[in-house]
């Protein structure tokens, strides 16, 4: 196998012989460091310089922002990329389909930690949070089709925008900062898909969160940029996105209805690629209609829209994080446990010899163009020559069809256990729903009573 | 003016009512926090999510790097963020021309605080380096041109590779780490020649060392990216250099010579834009060979390479910041002061009548292509009807005309006293040329003696 570029790095780093290096070559890199040094105390008094010193001087103090999981207190910036990249690292947290991507986790962790470090009320937070969100889909509508084809990932390549937008609101920044906060971010802005399957796809969130942070708070300071670090002919639709304009989708910023209520939110209720849940509701409800006993299935047809099949390249998952990936192990689940939840992800769960041996059973296949509306058919063929058949267009948890409240705090109750938190998700989820009317504090405390 | 980009986000949040979102609207955004933290804490025992902890906690300690001007002790990565940002507040700072940038900058904060931290040897500090400066240059000659003209910052774009490549190395990382390092900085490269003449670029160079940080440390915790993140069909060549090809570069890494030997270092000696250098070397030796009574200049012809007066955009600079970008200033100082130093690019010094009077006498053209090898013409014609000439094509500070030792001490002494520093240039250069001999300790004992 060719290397790829950065195992050549590896290898060349890791066996680097510095005897290659004449004396004169390891003075000339002694002159360098001595060059940096009194080059960078001269530099010292520059504002740049002072307003960086003030941002680090903020962010030494460990207890200013509560890690949501396990009550640590942490700095502003390191509890927001901690929170944003365990929000993440599941894939099971909220999606908009006009971002493809991850609205709610690169945004809430960051305000949450700037929020308690400022003791904000919990209506600030959420106002902060739908100005963030206006932007990040305003931004998306433009250019995230041919970005998303690209290469980035748009979790933080667009709705760091958003964050930003949300963090610098809840600073109370006025229009000028609020721009210079803007072009920070785009000296920030990075993300690739390439890192997918990797712990580096979380971490990306979690940096989503950091770079608004930043620059928000480097804002707040008097820290300034371009004024057309976005729009500008070295800027950031230029670099990511080939050009394109944004001023149409951002003309329409402040028209209602909100991007709130037009886009929405979709919540995942199954903890696996969106791809498979609607084949997955599918099943849940013709197991509710109908008698359908495990052992009776002979085969199950699947077809999905357009495109649906691409993430699904598990035919035969041995692990959880495969099964993830995987609609046969979804159909499997599904119909065996009549639940897809977290403890359907444990490796035991997926090696279990029924569901092993069902994996032959089912057969996937996909339509023709175009790619939306989404949609899922499944065909169960029983033993005894019948077959039960279901159409799936709306999916319960997105926008159209949300969960009600009940089905929200089942499916948190769901999260909480599997990450062995003692807290009742009846409790946490009336904080959030009472945010608008209490201090950031009141939620900050049932988090911190776990 | 229509506003830009950055503009209309600015005064849409800064404005934003958010009674235009209903009561509905506000639930759908509470319900989104209570999904987002509940997944959040599921997420928690996730390996991205432990590590990621782990980071966190060993950041949020103080006290753990130096900063150079004022000895305050920070978090690594902090320290680094504020000694790389201070480093670059100047432009003074060293520059490579395969690398369109400044490598040292971007390396040495990140390693610095780093070695602090773990108490490494001075040997191992510039082992380090090397390495760093090898990954630096090789990227740099595959891709820079394009890259460069299409508006990404060399310094963090590509030098954070190098940055990245000295920190896994002094780290003592294994090939598979150190390749997963090299993944986790490109889910985190950004760096724009847009925000350049404001704040954002010094803090650019100051976030090269924090991706470098941050990928290293991440890996060393045994955190994972792709391995194709740099030539994948959606990495880093794909997103930051159009698709070309890196691998011939990098099968040189391990070659002889080692570019700190090809490829060299520039040292400034004058901390101004490096396209006035070689008209000021002129002047000053003109200086030394000639009696040159200020007052008896009549005119100043400057002529230099293609392409050099592009960033000399000030002809009448009225400030410090303006004079860094003017040919006119620069001939004015080094006639009448006979020295280009930190003093001079003080507002008041700008200001002095005898040099603004003398603006005009100074007429400026470029040649021809190519743009290199770079030369300047100057001809000094004095009111006796007399006139003296000098061509300058080698530059001193360049890697083929290096600065002696005592040039570069007294460098460094204009440095540290700008920066108000009461530390001694002479005992910070010899830390720093004996650092291969002493532990890093023995440098940062007299950096924290100012």
């Amino acid at each position: 196998m060719t290397p790829t570029a950065i195992e050549k790095i590896a290898v060349f780093v890791a066996g680097f012989d510095p005897a290659g290096a004449t004396p004169a070559a390891r003075h000339v890199a002694a002159r360098a460091l001595y060059d940096t040094i009194a080059v960078a105390i001269a530099g010292a008094d520059e504002p740049a310089s002072r307003l960086m010193m003030d941002y680090a001087r903020g962010q030494s103090a460990p207890g200013m922002a509560t890690v949501w999981a396990t009550g640590d207190r942490l700095p502003v910036e390191l509890a927001a990329l901690v929170n944003g990249t365990m929000g993440h690292a599941l894939d099971f947290d909220d999606v908009s389909s006009p971002l493809r991507g991850h609205p709610s986790v690169a945004i809430f962790p960051a305000l949450m930690a700037l929020g308690e470090s400022r003791g904000v009320s919990g209506k600030a937070l959420l106002d902060a949070y739908l100005a963030g969100f206006e932007v990040t889909i305003k931004l998306a509508r433009a250019i995230v089709d041919d970005q998303y084809a690209k290469g980035w990932h748009s979790t933080p390549s667009i709705a760091a925008f958003g964050a930003t937008a949300a963090c610098a609101r809840l600073l109370g920044l006025d229009a000028a900062r609020i721009a210079h906060a803007m072009g920070i971010l785009v000296s920030q802005v990075a993300g690739t898909r390439q890192n997918f399957g990797t712990m580096s796809k979380p971490f990306q969130a979690g940096q989503a969160n950091v770079m608004a942070l930043r620059a928000a708070l480097l804002a707040e300071l008097g820290f300034d940029a371009s004024m057309s670090a976005m729009d500008g002919p070295h800027g950031y639709t230029v670099l990511y996105a080939d050009g394109q304009d944004i001023h149409a989708q951002f003309d329409t910023l402040g028209q209602l209805p909100l991007e709130i209520d037009a886009a929405g939110i979709e919540v995942k209720k199954y903890p696996l690629c969106y791809a498979t849940h609607r084949a997955i509701q599918g099943i849940l409800d013709l197991r509710k209609q109908q008698s359908l006993a495990f052992a009776e299935v002979e085969r199950v047809e699947v077809k999905t829209n357009y495109r649906a099949t691409v993430p699904l390249i598990y035919d035969r998952p041995q692990t959880g994080l495969e099964a993830k990936f995987s609609m046969h192990y979804a159909v499997a689940a599904a119909l065996h446990d009549g639940a897809v939840n977290l403890a359907s992800f444990e490796d035991a769960a997926v090696r279990r010899p029924a569901i092993q041996a069902f994996f032959e059973k089912v057969e996937l296949s996909q339509g023709e163009p175009p790619m939306f509306p989404r949609w899922a058919e499944v065909v169960v063929h029983l033993r005894d020559g019948v077959s039960h058949r279901i159409r799936v267009e709306g999916l319960r948890g997105s926008a159209q069809f949300p969960l009600s409240n009940a089905e929200l705090v089942e499916k948190g109750a769901d999260c909480l256990a599997h990450g062995k938190v003692a807290l009742s998700a009846e409790r946490l989820a009336r904080a959030c729903f009472e945010l608008d009317a209490a201090p950031l504090q009141a939620l900050l405390e049932v988090l911190r009573s776990a």
